[in-house]
């Protein structure tokens, strides 16, 4: 078991870093599972992989009881960040390049979730703080269900810098507010270079980012609550991305200055 | 402290039970926090509701460590559900009634999610299975963010029996899948009566429920993950239902026999 291995638990997280391509050093098994129908699968995918599968006493999960870890482990390589400087090249140079920046999310399900999103709508990055943030531990990869084997995350220290870059090669940023006075996000253009900031579950968008953006947008919110949740939050603004990029826009709006 | 009620921790949980008219007994704030710009404006909040503020030592929330209690707790009445015979008779007579059935989410955090956006959507109710699948606890409705106390949520014993009602009423029921063959989210028509269904995390819609949908739709997933998380998922696919029931429907369809 090397320094920098840690174990991912349930399932869906083994079998989405295997799939995956992550480094799976070995997959662990509850003695009493190991004949179970539902792990047949898995155990055939890692031993085709050449993943060694090892059999614990069921005491030996015990350390995970917190979390829903069905009986099934794996050792994997500790999961390493992408470097700003390659990762800004690769998107400068594509038309359509899609980022998002996770500003502060604080809990590991929530930025498991979101880089789920981002991976799942075809997003080319995604950007987090290096503090006072969730970081991409375990947990937040089961969250991911194998997003974090795909897509480029970038750590830093200053997410106004980042901004600042982006904006520089060409990105139209916008940031997702529940103050009063943004647009509504499907009046907005998210066709071409795109980066759509994120804020905390609890604080929303930091000041200092928010004024950076070029735009702040808002998802109508026609119930009671307030907001939503962050990931499902992001994942709607994506998918109208995705959608807009797909079959065009709807609403041809006054949104981005130089866009038909 | 009645036997019917229950303790929800964190600001924002206590904030929104606050806000949200939910039978609040009274609020506990650590001794050491009570004097805390954070809290100020929930202490005021509480008062104003002339809910009692109550002190207990730092050690008290101990029992919340797994939590983010931020030092804040809640008493409040336990949550009821509402009865699914005077749901519909109110569901038939709203034009546009917007229903979520999900079929046995396990995660509460997920479920809570799910409710804050199908409430966020103008959605009119959400109806759950009442066994095998998670239930309005106090962690579900710190995640829904008030969603709880505004949503009419049903737990049945037959999710199939409510989709029959649901068609008799005139309902057009669209099983979400990650299975081939569905047709993509934004080309059906969300307009007029309509329930999703969402399935669990790990294995999506059960197949009498999957049969019985009059459709089967799904998100393009456009990078290499399978799936989205499933508060994720019911977002996306509720706000194309609103985007669709503002703007109207981009691609005209062949998704819906007999409207226009």
């Amino acid at each position: 078991m090397e320094e920098a291995d840690e174990t991912i638990v349930g399932i869906h997280a083994v079998a989405e870093a295997l799939a995956g391509g992550e480094q799976v050093r070995s997959v662990i098994v509850g003695e009493r599972r190991r004949g179970d129908a539902s792990l047949k699968d898995l155990i055939a995918q890692a031993k085709q992989r050449g993943v060694p599968v090892q059999t614990q006493p069921e005491s030996w999960f015990q350390r995970f009881r917190h979390a829903r870890h069905q009986h099934v482990a794996a050792r994997v390589a500790r999961f390493e960040h992408a470097f700003w400087p390659s990762v800004r090249a690769r998107l400068a140079a594509k038309k359509d390049a899609l980022v998002v920046i996770a500003d502060h999310i604080e809990d590991p399900q929530n930025l498991g979730a979101i880089m789920r999103a981002v991976e799942a709508a075809g997003g080319d990055a995604l950007v987090i703080p290096d503090r006072r943030s969730a970081s991409v531990t375990a947990a937040t990869r089961r969250a991911a269900a194998g997003a974090a084997s795909h897509l480029p995350i970038v750590a830093v220290p200053n997410i106004v810098r980042i901004i600042e870059d982006l904006k520089e090669d060409g990105h139209w940023v916008n940031g997702l507010t529940t103050a009063r006075g943004a647009r509504a996000y499907t009046e907005v253009d998210f066709r071409g270079k795109c980066t759509l900031v994120v804020g905390s579950e609890g604080s929303g968008l930091g000041r200092l980012v928010s004024e950076r953006c070029d735009n702040l947008i808002a998802i109508p919110m026609l119930g009671k609550v307030a907001s939503l949740n962050a990931a499902a939050a992001a994942a709607v603004v994506l998918y109208e991305a995705v959608r807009q990029r797909r079959q065009g826009l709807v609403k041809t709006g006054t949104s981005r200055p130089g866009n038909p």
